[in-house]
């Protein structure tokens, strides 16, 4: 994550509320849009990619963050820096492989769902947030580490907690090192 | 605007750049369900109107603003408080009629369209904005202020500054004095 700071920026803080209201919106036009749960979740996906992609040098400019060592010490730049700058929370991170590229964020509270009570009985293979998956994954590839994101726990959906998980994919060259 | 306050809430602020973004995706996914302007400008109106509606509570409960004398001191309080505290800038308030109930907020920097750079041509009488116009109404309406909110001026349309216009409708009783 070594990338020289951009044009600087002043940091406006936003109130969290209008965000969450206006992420509501989007995800109600989606529903509208699309009748099928997993046309949603695909969609919001790729929206959250676009953003990413241009998100990630706001952070890299902002946050003053260097090339990370790890795929741990990446993750934890994820949960530290990036949530708590863009979003003002901080998950919990764990791996969760042996060898090393999985983890799990782990939100004991998800600030994009305030105002959403219960997601509808049609609706309940809707990943409400998953604008984030697709967020971490596009800032993720502009730092040439490509990895899978998705939702496995949802406390909008009964779940104790919400959990993100990340799955660095390794790369050719780790491959071939293995071989 | 006189409502005791709801449920107390952690002011958790976060970053404009992430919200500048989403609402972004939320206009192209318009533009694409819209072919027409006009459809794409009612649409962000009343989604803007749906969150004003809901807004309004957090705004009451958060600001301490109790009820307004006036169309100007309700214009102020839009502009110093509201806008302030939901977008992290000031509009300047000018009061345009001589009648009292027709305001103007002028902001020299949009917070929203930090990454837009020009509209497409087939896209020249999109008000990109219009979902705060929504906002602005939806939240007037629940204090009993019917008023009427569009831009007047948009920088993205070459307008040296944006503005946005609210006409404060008189009340029926108000009709009736003056006969």
């Amino acid at each position: 994550m070594s990338r020289s700071p951009g044009r600087k920026q002043e940091n406006h803080k936003i109130s969290r509320e209008l965000f969450v209201l206006t992420y509501g919106a989007l995800v109600a036009q989606l529903c509208k849009d699309y009748e099928k749960n997993e046309d949603v979740n695909a969609c919001l996906d790729r929206m959250g990619y676009s953003i990413g992609i241009r998100l990630i040098d706001d952070f890299l400019a902002r946050s003053g963050v260097k090339k990370c060592r790890s795929y741990s010490e990446t993750a934890d730049v994820i949960a530290q820096v990036a949530f708590k700058m863009y979003l003002g929370v901080t998950p919990t991170v764990s791996c969760s492989s042996a060898t090393g590229n999985e983890f799990s964020l782990i939100l004991d509270k998800n600030p994009l769902v305030d105002f959403v009570e219960e997601l509808p009985a049609e609706r309940a293979s809707l990943c409400y947030c998953n604008l984030l998956c697709g967020v971490i994954r596009g800032a993720l590839e502009m730092v040439h580490l490509a990895a899978e994101v998705s939702f496995l726990q949802d406390r909008l959906k009964g779940d104790a907690v919400t959990e993100i998980g990340i799955t660095f994919l390794r790369k050719p060259e780790d491959r071939k090192h293995r071989r």
